[in-house]
């Protein structure tokens, strides 16, 4: 135990060791990432420090050496059978992920969708500060919503420079999101999360657009749906 | 001309062609399949009735050789340099993924991301028929919204087998999630869609359960952010 206690000691100091390399880490292991970030999140509120590649497997029904492989560029296991310890590797993919950067974020759109985004913690446990949301709605414009006011759609340029922020979420109609993303995209802002379902794409080459469909989800569903063995 | 439209006659009688073997497609083959069929389409709005591959590539920002891995066990290409058939490849990726089933769903939470899901159109465009939403909250409960109306989640047993719903999209918060998917497991319902943010998993194996986390897509977004070269 007092060993064991020893070796997490030793991981836990994550400032000392070395900055993962990103250019190492291919685009398929990121795009895994955030699943491994969800389920060690789950182990450090349930009191878990170590983990068995085995049994980080079984949880997450993928294989073991799909794990192993996906995390070995981050290092974080000690000897061999003592497994992954669970904070350390938290903490890396954590920085690599860019979690915690203290990104500013605007909500474009105050109806059904930017008010549950809005209503969630996933930005502020990211260390995401969201600063206010815009719509063109005189229903909405001057409300507070979870905690956040609303403004005219017609002061984008204003507040996002004044307040320095450093992408937003748009939850618009599809059909403007593409002005709106031009607009964002001269003012320079870093990035754009999509929900708009549409393929937005700027002009600007340095600004990030990720498109988010919710529709991808759930035709995987129905796939399983239509091919379940049952 | 006349050989092209020729070609595409052939290939777009789709009830003759061979259906495609499940068997033969790799899970990851699957899950990229959902842009696939977004991409096609918006190639058959545009008009547009065939695609090299090379087009598709550019179009899609995946390379050429990936597309024509992905893609290779559809047939729907003719001869060399006449690229895809649109239409034909659109139909054959949708009855693979099990679009146009005519299931029925439920939504259970009225809330904003209740509301929000229930006022798209990406289940309707898949074949899919919304039959209601159920709550608890007596504010809600009783009302319709976006053609949909309210139950109190008490009658979820009564109105599901009633109405023979095939699945539920469950958009409550995540605490109370799981007993409600117990309740929806033990009546014998074939999936739950899962947006409340929580890895739900239901005791029957028969039961197919997609977990959708919103933050995913946002941790991949803050990676690109953080590493972009400009």
């Amino acid at each position: 135990m007092e060993h064991i206690d020893k070796v997490i000691g030793t991981f836990e100091k994550t400032d000392e060791a070395p900055s993962v390399d990103s250019t190492r880490v291919s685009r398929a292991v990121i795009s895994r990432l955030p699943r491994y970030h969800r389920y060690l999140r789950m182990l450090i509120e349930e009191g878990c420090l170590r983990i068995s590649s085995s049994e980080l497997s079984r949880r997450m029904n993928v294989t073991a050496s799909q794990i192993r492989q996906d995390l070995n560029c981050f290092g974080g296991f000690g000897q061999q059978g003592y497994g992954y310890n669970v904070k350390y590797l938290y903490g890396k993919i954590s920085e690599l992920l860019g979690v915690n950067e203290g990104y500013r974020m605007v909500i474009i759109g105050a109806g059904n969708l930017g008010r549950a985004l809005a209503g969630t913690h996933m930005f502020e446990r990211r260390g995401i500060e969201r600063v206010c949301m815009f719509d063109n709605d005189p229903a909405v414009v001057g409300q507070v919503m979870f905690g956040l006011q609303v403004y005219h759609i017609d002061r984008l340029e204003e507040i996002c420079l004044a307040e320095g922020v450093d992408f937003a979420v748009m939850t618009t109609p599809r059909e403007v999101a593409p002005a709106i993303a031009e607009r964002l995209s001269a003012l320079g802002i870093k990035g754009i999360l999509n929900f708009a379902n549409t393929e937005l794409a700027v002009t600007r080459p340095d600004i990030i657009v990720e498109n988010v469909h919710l529709s991808d989800p759930l035709m995987k569903f129905c796939y399983d749906l239509k091919h379940k063995k049952v």
